[in-house]
């Protein structure tokens, strides 16, 4: 988050989650930062995601104060009003406009956040800002991930930078999941937004998490401008999307439970989106996924995924491989289908699917993770 | 099957399956029925279905054939030759047109049938046909269900029969669904296609098998008329609608691995679709599954997922009990959540979720069932 120039982060202890571990993060630009972000689209927002979606209506905000422990949602005025205390404190800690300040939150749907222990963490927070705490934010966003998430990718005279906390499949408590890239680009609101939706949305829409948006996704970039360099607004939108590519696979990799990272990559599609269903349909099928996990040689169960996506296809123009092996060869399992190779294949740490879906020129890749025991452990022991 | 009158069946072991278990069945009406069936969305329907859907378009059939051990989808021009092969030896078998068999077929994507042994199968079921065949019938459909599902629904002077092989949400190799439906009424081809579209669409529509249409899925009913009473359309779409739900019921109870069946009552919602969506959303949910599986008290997994069904939504007109105990109130988790209460209530082998969404007066019941370690084994392992 820190490796854009003009942004200071910090990472404490609160007090909020039961464990003891870093839950409360603050970020701040030095100057006022052209903002845009990707809410959920769940019927039931969270108050922090109902306070950002009104703040950010300006294409502009300062900072950021995020809390884990409590998701905020289900929480009714209360909770808009825990939110907008939260916001009003790290805006007097730091001396900017409280409507300058983004919410967010992520836990457990229904209890309220301590209040007078998230106040006292954002003021410790804003004393250890620092030019090196991106880490430390980076952290403190995390409810039961395994590890922190980070990039940075170098654009022409800029820099993007960010972290997410989230889940994939193997969602704790339902799949939150937070985004948030700085960069020290120029660009004003409408460039922020355009690089969200061309360079963000399309790789976070095909990351399967478990099938529903959460009250509180969340994915959010900063422009502060401090390298004074002005991109193209095409390779600011590629910047954030290696960015989010890069994200979205550690995702991926590090969901609980998850032995196997799948990345499925469509082409020939009649269209991206056509392809992005194509690929989230197979990379979030159960019976892909456990049959991933238990290394079962069962190349119908891709072909059932493809031909359940939704998307019209002529069977005899599909075309499908697994690590290079034939899975779904016009439309049928190839006559020369070779189990053993197969089972080979899935002992990897990360296995890629190809499908040619032959309509087109559509593509889109999809990433996702297997399922086994660990998943139903984490899932169903979560709050007992 | 053989409870409405004038129709026999019979079911056999060809040997399609490595266990040995009955794998064929064979049902016959006296006279030419009228007919119609729901068949699968799946881009990659397999060869009984494409059959099954071009002889049926002139509303009406004579005869069923299934077998179970293999799909026949993605089999390709061979595929289909044997569907045809089959329903020939089955009209011959029997002395009828071969254009009036309707072919099923379930197991596992890829393989071919055995199709010397399977006609065999047709010849022994054919002279083991007879008017207590159906409980035969019912067993030799099923692939790694835990026992078979039967119904019979008396309607005024006439009867609905049928049974299913089915999945749930646990589904043992794509969650293959056959359901076949007789009836003595007697009814023309539209009335029977109506009767299926109203009464049966939306109870297996909103039966949670795994997300995903597989490559086989029926519903088939045959009016046979041996009753000589001709009921209303709405009172056979009301007989057809009662047989499905206690069908769906026996399928969510008796999948894999589930320990209990979730019943989602929706009413209040704009239209019936509406309420179908946000009834799927819940009984669908992974993370709902998984909690109700760990006996976890967490409603707000509940609330996320009736936000997440894509249907619009006030969220202060949103109200939600689980076996009696509000779980959801004006949009928000209540205070007075009662955590013990909760978990003592999901010990029960049925568990009934009733969500007011305030927004009209369209309803629907889902079915569903919980996720745990057994659903992991089974489809982990199902092939080797």
């Amino acid at each position: 988050m820190t490796a854009a120039r003009g942004f200071v982060a910090a990472g404490v202890s609160a007090g909020l989650k039961a464990s003891g571990r870093p839950d409360l993060g603050l970020l701040v630009c030095e100057t006022e930062a052209a903002a845009a972000a990707l809410f959920t689209r769940n019927a039931f927002p969270a108050a922090p995601v109902e306070i950002g979606r009104r703040r950010l209506a300006g294409g502009s905000a300062r900072a950021i104060v995020v809390t884990s422990g409590q998701a905020n949602a289900g929480t009714g005025p209360e909770g808009m009003q825990d939110a907008e205390a939260l916001t009003l404190a790290a805006a007097q800690a730091v001396g900017i406009e409280p409507h300058a300040v983004i919410p967010g939150s992520t836990g457990v749907i229904g209890p309220r956040i301590p209040l007078p222990e998230a106040i006292q963490g954002v003021r410790a927070a804003a004393i250890a800002l620092s030019a090196d705490g991106g880490p430390a934010f980076a952290e403190a966003i995390l409810t039961t991930d395994s590890g922190i998430k980070q990039t940075m990718v170098g654009g022409d005279g800029f820099v993007v930078g960010g972290c997410a906390k989230g889940a994939g499949m193997i969602a704790p408590d339902l799949a939150t999941l937070l985004v948030y890239l700085t960069t020290d680009a120029v660009a004003d609101p409408a460039t922020v937004r355009a690089a969200l939706r061309r360079g963000a949305a399309p790789v976070w829409n095909a990351l399967t998490v478990d099938g529903c948006s959460s009250t509180n996704d969340t994915v959010l970039l900063m422009a502060g401008g401090a390298s004074g360099v002005q991109p193209k607004p095409e390779a600011l939108a590629e910047a954030v999307a290696e960015a989010s590519r890069d994200l979205a696979k550690q995702v991926a990799a590090q969901a609980e439970g998850a032995t196997t990272t799948l990345v499925v990559q469509v082409d020939g599609a009649s269209t991206n989106a056509d392809a992005r269903a194509i690929g989230k349909a197979v990379a979030g099928s159960l019976l892909v996924k456990t049959a991933v996990f238990g290394k079962d040689p069962n190349p119908g169960r891709i072909l059932q995924a493809i031909g359940a996506s939704g998307v019209r296809l002529s069977p005899e123009a599909v075309h499908a491989s697994l690590a290079g092996l034939p899975v779904v060869d016009r439309g049928r399992i190839p006559a020369g289908f070779d189990p053993a190779a197969f089972i080979d294949a899935l002992k990897d740490r990360e296995v890629v699917i190809r499908i040619q879906a032959g309509a087109g020129g559509g593509s889109a890749t999809a990433f996702g993770c297997d399922l086994g025991y660990e998943y139903v452990r984490i899932n169903a022991e979560y709050t007992t």
